[in-house]
């Protein structure tokens, strides 16, 4: 196998990973929410993949990655059964856990948006908004669905974590660092970012 | 006319027959919401074609279908006119008859939603999920612009009917069978599944 | 600069307009529900350029001219900082500025939504109905992100005066008048009323 074909390898098992942690989230909230197998299913699907499929439809790319590779589906899915068959277990898991694995999927999702946005040619700051979007994108589906406002529109340094992380990745490509340095610094920023500001208990402004 | 042209309008005459069905439920929920002509006019209209739109905009078949043929549009804004001026009537109409004519839109949609899909070359398990997309997508619409959680998520083997409707045409056609056996097969199975479940009172299980 | 490159300007600066007075209003909406500074952003991109970005996508004009040109997005964050910083000052704007703006916003986006439409070949019904999505759809999806049964299916004549006038641009070109003057004509008939609509306090009728 050559290098290139190792890092794309790896690529896709970090996807998958996300894929596996939003979904296992999304699930948990549909439990939560009383929902039957199939809406958790759906929750978890669209938490997990929503974003993408979001920015794929948007940059042009149908059908969206998601959907072309049948891996993302029975990912996602896998997730929402061992959540639905397990769920009191899962509340047993250490909320630390569940806070680093997501600010984990943030960052993994925010620095492969920004990058594909790039690649489709969209101008940076719109792939800087694209990256943001596959991030939250899945969050923000699953509270439609749940008829609730979006978590994301209310509180916490969530999107902007995301948005900068991606701001970073575009700053580090404009002076000439690599896509492989670019994309891990801005996805350590988002992932540090996010966390300090849960620790910290920051939020972001509101209008009086 | 040829054989093949006889079939083709066969299938757009049941489509738009679907699309009556579905767009007269969407327009009765709509008034029992108390929405004004044009609200229900919109729901009408979006139940009736809304998953079909996301099927298309989703396999990258854009401009969608309902769309390019304006007799989708018109067909559903009679729909809505006869039950907008006739709702009163619209109550005396026996439910039996409504859920039956609905189970028959969703194997319709279901089955056109999947060989759609498998048209577009997707993966056969995603086209089962882009059958059942088309199915449930526009009453999933609807229930979100009425900021309710849609009902699909929540209860009913609804769904669950055109998903397994959909995976017997799949696995109809991966035993050889013809498109028009594999079609009736699928539709069969997801128009009884739902007539039987409603007349059983099947649920979905819910997580505890 | 030639004549056909300054009505071409003229078109941008006014787009550019409408989707500052719908980002503003979306701004304050945001303000007013309590969301921070990332919900206020997310609500005034969506209210000014989502109806144009969904028109996109349905006739399959991705990506979306609202993404491929970062002045809309520039714009529209623009608009909600200017209302997150003097939003106390907001609330002294004469209400009936606001509404006229937003009158004059929502007569340019039906009409440029329904040539664009006309442009990719849509049917000149469907094209109608594309002009509507984009006047009432930023607004739409707004309210779908606030947990809202969206203001526009409720009350007023609002998608309404934008589908007449969309329908005037239609006629006018049917009866073989230039592109300007149909424009022109739908977009007047549009905005005059919707004006008088609000001041008559017309409404449409509601089914008993």
């Amino acid at each position: 196998m050559t290098s290139s074909g190792q890092a794309d390898r790896l690529l896709l098992v970090a996807d998958l990973a996300g894929t596996f942690v939003f979904a296992a989230e999304g699930a948990l909230v549909a439990v939560t929410a009383g929902l039957d197998l199939f809406g958790v299913m759906v929750l978890a699907f669209a938490t997990a993949v929503g974003g993408g499929i979001v920015r794929d439809l948007l940059i042009g790319a149908a059908p969206p990655q998601a959907l072309r590779d049948w891996r993302y589906a029975v990912t996602a899915f896998g997730a929402a059964a061992v959540v639905f068959f397990f769920s009191r277990n899962a509340t047993q898991i250490p909320i630390s856990l569940i806070l680093t694995l997501d600010a984990a999927g943030l960052a993994l999702f925010a620095v492969a948006g920004t990058e594909k946005a790039l690649t489709y040619r969209m101008p940076p700051f719109i792939a800087m908004l694209l990256g943001t979007i596959t991030a939250v994108g899945g969050g923000t589906i699953r509270d439609i669905l749940l008829a609730r406002i979006p978590v994301v529109l209310r509180a916490d340094v969530y999107a902007t974590a995301a948005f900068l992380g991606a701001a970073v990745l575009v700053g580090a490509l404009r002076l000439g660092l690599s896509q492989a340095v670019a994309g891990i610094s801005g996805g350590v920023v988002c992932f540090l970012l996010r966390l300090v500001s849960v620790w910290q208990h920051w939020n972001l402004p509101q209008a009086k």
